[in-house]
Order: structure tokens, then C-alpha cells, then sequence
């Protein structure tokens, strides 16, 4: 048995678009920060007297229930990866809760798939370093799950199976940035992400917006090397929205931004004429992401809980990566 | 003395992005319907009296007042077109009035310039036929002016100065659709789109919007022929989230959406999926035209009526083109 626990993360170039989805490779590098705040804990019990897999969720908000249909599956294949690495039969029982709500944009799966990787990890008795447990996040389907593996600001590298791993390109304490999620909607989503990325290819924006990318990744790191909000704001709104016309454009298209996120966005922009270093950024969900340094955060935080359409919002710093909590001697490597 | 009438129109293919400046040249064409409850009325009167040009401009809801600045400049730059046209040195007064608010995404300026293309041309004693006044509207840096000319469903060709012409591709009586205009945003633009046409080849989508015109325009061309609103609808749609991800990707950016427009966009989604066949479409600005045949226009009117963000509708038919009131004998063919 082991517990891990892994934080949601935030992608300053987003992963959108996926390569092949059997490997779940991206068409894109990616660089995301860890959120301290958007947590998901796991525990994973092999239990030689269990007949079949137990995968019990405890959603935000709600009470725990036993997982059903593809939501049970994904843990169990997931799981299956596992078992086969450590050479074991035996079935398990999965505990998982989150501390932020799920299917929001907020990247819950990340969070679930890293801690269920590291935790199935451990208590399989496996010995696997960050390389090796992020390329076994990223299989799980939802691939930044590989970023929520190394700590503080991450890049997630475009390859083949053995070359598309996530690393650590930063550490928190590198750099204050807090990251305040204004939360507009926790309804769940029409369509899944998952869906989603193989409709990317269908947009005829899609492979511009690849071309693109490597210059805004060189970019970015550059900006997080040099800790310049004035240079990483810009480049982060350009890519949530260049990925947000990817899927608009797609066929059928995807609209994921609502009123509420416009008007977030409006205010965002405003704030910033007035001397407010924020920036927004969305994932695959309405809800708004604003990036400042840690010097502003409490006055955004205010500023977005004043927003009549913002229901609450989770202020986070840039958080560690996933870790094993009660088992840690048997993982040589998490961070 | 003359007075014209002009129609603004909504394009199901957008013209953005101007190759030209000088000439007011696109860099693809547009197919346009008039609408006939948005109209310009303007009054030419050449006085060899005036020592100078006087330009009274009433905008809706608002008392008339003497045009200065920029305004007034592009009103006698195009009486300068005509006058060189006549060969006539005389001032003129002009008097305009708009039955819609300008500078929101209604096409305020494409009336105004086609009705004084009318009036200024008649009153000149000008004999021009659709072809040469829909070229010479053109000019006057409204490009899309020129589809206000033709009468019914127009487009505007893409081509040099002689070849950058609009022409009506089918009647008003043709297929009786309606276009309601859901206004929600009446103030005046940020940014002119005169200023945003320059910016649109900043987009790294511009292009790529570029080589996917040819065939949309084949395909709207061909909905409007057979009347064939489940085509048109998705064509449309498609075409104004095409070019609103060109402008939100420019540098700088341009975000003509605010929270009421993506409120107003969802609320036509879903009454889709419950059977009343309207599209949304939006010009460079917040306002939303909601698409519709004629049978459904009054129920699609009411529906968005009932939307709290909504201040008021305008609801329009396919109308004539530009029309000269009181001199018809002095133009020889305005439709």
C-alpha cells in the first residue's frame, strides 16, 4: 500500500493535439507550472483477496463513490501498465480525493493520473526515477499527468515514447508566481478533452499554431530563466488564445469560454492598464487562470473574488511535483 | 441636391484585412445581404456659396452636429473623388442621418458611404451605373461600402482597382431571410477598423483563413442559390469565427467579443439543438446578428428579446441596395 499526492498544473504553451493516442503523444512540447493548491491524493492498495479492481473517487464536494464505465476503465489499464511492469496479478483498491473540483479546466486528470501512477508505483514495490514516472503518467491517456511528476516549472518534450518525458526546468522557489483560478463554472464538461485533441488536427489553424510553437517554448523558458512577468504575461495569453482558435476552428467546432470568461478576461486586461502585472490563461474549460507574481496575489485574488461572476477562486504558488507521502524510501527519485 | 438612401449589410463572408490602402483594395472577396430596417439617409447639396465643405452627421439617438476631425476628413476626401469625377470645384453641404447606432459592428460606416456615393454623385449630375458606383463607394476606405450599393445579396470581388467591384448575386425576393441584430455593446470601438484591416496580416491564421476563402465562398454562393439554410448557417458561423481568431491572434490583439456576445452565441447554440435553424455571426464589434429564414424570425426576435443582456433587437430582411430618393432620373441604374 502507498499514498501519493500530485498537484494540478497550469500550461503556460499548452498541450493541445494528440499525436498518438495508443502512446498518448503530443504534437507539441509544453511548459506548465505546478499549482500548490489543486491537490489529489491517492492511495493504492494491492490486495492479493480482492476478485476485481475498487476505484473510489471522492470528487470535490461530494461524497466518495465506487468509479463506473470509462472513469473505473482508465484507472484500470492504467493500473494494468503497472502490474506489468512489476510483474504482479494482483488486484487493487484505489482511494483517490481532489481539493478542487473536477472536469473544469483545471486539469484534475493531470493530478489524478500523476498520483495514481506514483502511489500504484510504490506499492508495487517499483523503483523508477522522474524520467521513468513521468512517461508512465503521460501514458495514462491524459498526458500532462507527465508534467504534475517533476517539480515547480515543468517542460513536457515533444518525441517518441522514450523521448517525450517531462522534466523540471525550474525549481518553486526559482521564482514566485502564484497562479488564482477564478472559477466561473464547475458544470461538467459537453465534450472530453481527450476527444477533443484528436479533433485539433481538423482545424485549419492547427498546424500554424504548431509552427509557431518552438519559438514561444524558447520563449517562455527564456522569460522563466530570467523571472520577467513583463515578457512571460504576453507570451502566455498569446498561447491560450492561439489554442482556443485551434478550437473554435475545429469541425465541429469546441467553444469552451462563456460569459463569465469574457468578462474575467475584460477585467484582466483592465486591471493591467491600471498597473496590475496579471495575465489569464484558459484550459480546456471556461474558468480563467490569472498568473502574477507573488507580490500581487493577494490584491488579484481580491480583485477576481469582487467579480460578481466569479463563484471563488484558489489562489496557488507554484507548487512541488507529485511525491509518495508514506512510502517515500521506495521511490529513489520523485522531484 | 440630392438625397440617397443606403442599406448596412452583414457579411456571411467577411471582408478582413486590406491589401490597398490607398485604393481600398481586400485581399478576398465577401458576399454580403442588405438589411433593410439599417439605413443611412444622406442629403448632397454642391452651393457655390460655401467657402468650405459643412458635414451635419446624426447619429442615432443623438442630436445632429457638425462632423470634425477624422470624420469630416473622409467625407471631403470623397467628395474630392467626385468633384475630380465631375470636374467641378463646388463645396457642398452634406446631412446625414442613421436609423441604427454607429461604431458597433453594424456597418454604420458602409451605409454612410454608400448613400453619400449616391447622393454626392447625382447631385453632381453624375450618370453612373451599379458597377462604377459600387467601385467608386469602394474607394471611399469603407470597402464593404461597396456592397451596400448592389441590391439584395451581394459580393464583393477581390481584384485591382478595376477588377474590386460588388454585384448582386440574387434578389431580395429571392429567398426571404432575416437578420436580427441582438445589440448589447452601443459604445464607440477602441480600436477603428480601418486601423485593424491593417493589422490583420500581424495574425500567424491570416493567411491560412486566406487559402480556405475560395472554397467557402463557392460554398455560400451555392447555399444562397438553392436556398439551402442548413448549409448556409454552419458556413457562416464558421467564417465569423474564423475571422474574429484572426483578429484575436494579431499583434496586438483585438477582442471585438464581450461577455454578453458569448452569452447571446450559446443562447443561439441551444435553441438550435432545439429546433429554430439561426446562425450568429458578429461584425468587428459586440453586437450579434442572428440569422434566420423568415418563418422563424419573429420567434428568433422574441427569443432574443427575452435575453436579459440583450438592450434591443433590430429585426431585418434582405434589402435593396443604395437608392437615390428625389433624383432617380439623374442615375441610371443604382440596382
Amino acid at each position: 500500500m502507498a499514498t501519493a499526492i500530485a498537484p494540478a498544473n497550469i500550461a503556460f504553451i499548452k498541450y493541445w493535439g494528440m499525436r498518438d493516442t495508443h502512446a498518448t503523444l503530443p504534437y507539441n512540447g509544453s511548459i506548465s507550472m505546478n499549482l500548490d493548491a489543486c491537490l489529489t491524493t491517492t492511495t493504492v492498495l494491492f490486495d492479493p483477496n480482492l476478485p476485481d479492481d475498487e476505484v473510489v473517487l471522492a470528487f470535490y464536494g461530494q461524497a466518495p463513490q465506487t468509479a463506473q464505465g470509462r472513469a473505473r476503465e482508465r484507472v484500470v489499464q492504467h493500473l494494468d501498465r503497472i502490474r506489468a511492469l512489476a510483474g504482479i496479478p494482483t488486484r487493487a483498491r484505489v482511494d483517490s480525493t481532489n481539493t478542487f473540483p473536477a472536469d473544469a479546466g483545471i486539469a484534475s486528470s493531470a493530478a489524478g493520473f500523476a498520483a495514481l501512477t506514483l502511489a500504484a508505483v510504490a506499492a508495487a514495490g517499483l523503483h523508477l526515477d522522474t524520467y521513468e514516472l513521468s512517461r508512465l503518467a503521460r501514458r495514462s491517456g491524459s498526458g500532462s499527468a507527465s508534467r504534475s511528476v517533476p517539480t515547480g516549472y515543468v517542460e513536457w518534450y515533444n518525441g517518441d515514447d522514450v523521448g517525450s518525458y517531462a522534466e523540471s526546468i525550474a525549481a518553486p522557489d526559482h521564482w514566485h508566481l502564484a497562479n488564482i483560478v477564478a472559477v466561473v463554472d464547475t458544470s461538467v464538461k459537453k465534450v472530453g478533452s481527450a476527444e477533443n485533441h484528436r479533433l485539433a488536427v481538423t482545424s485549419p489553424y492547427f498546424q500554424t499554431r504548431l509552427d509557431e510553437l518552438p519559438a514561444r517554448l524558447d520563449a517562455v523558458r527564456e522569460a522563466i530563466a530570467q523571472r520577467d512577468i513583463a515578457r512571460l504575461g504576453p507570451l502566455i495569453e498569446v498561447d491560450a488564445i492561439s489554442m482556443h482558435a485551434v478550437c473554435m476552428t475545429q469541425v465541429p467546432p469546441s467553444f469552451y469560454w462563456n460569459a463569465a470568461t469574457m468578462a474575467v478576461m475584460e477585467a484582466v486586461r483592465t486591471w493591467r492598464e491600471q498597473g496590475v502585472q496579471a495575465y489569464y490563461t484558459m484550459d480546456a474549460g471556461a474558468n480563467v487562470h490569472v498568473i502574477c507574481e507573488g507580490h500581487q496575489r493577494d490584491e488579484v485574488n481580491h480583485l477576481l473574488q469582487a467579480l460578481p461572476i466569479v463563484q471563488f477562486t484558489i489562489a496557488n504558488n507554484v507548487g512541488p511535483g507529485a511525491r509518495v507521502l508514506d512510502s517515500a524510501a521506495l521511490v529513489t527519485d520523485t522531484n
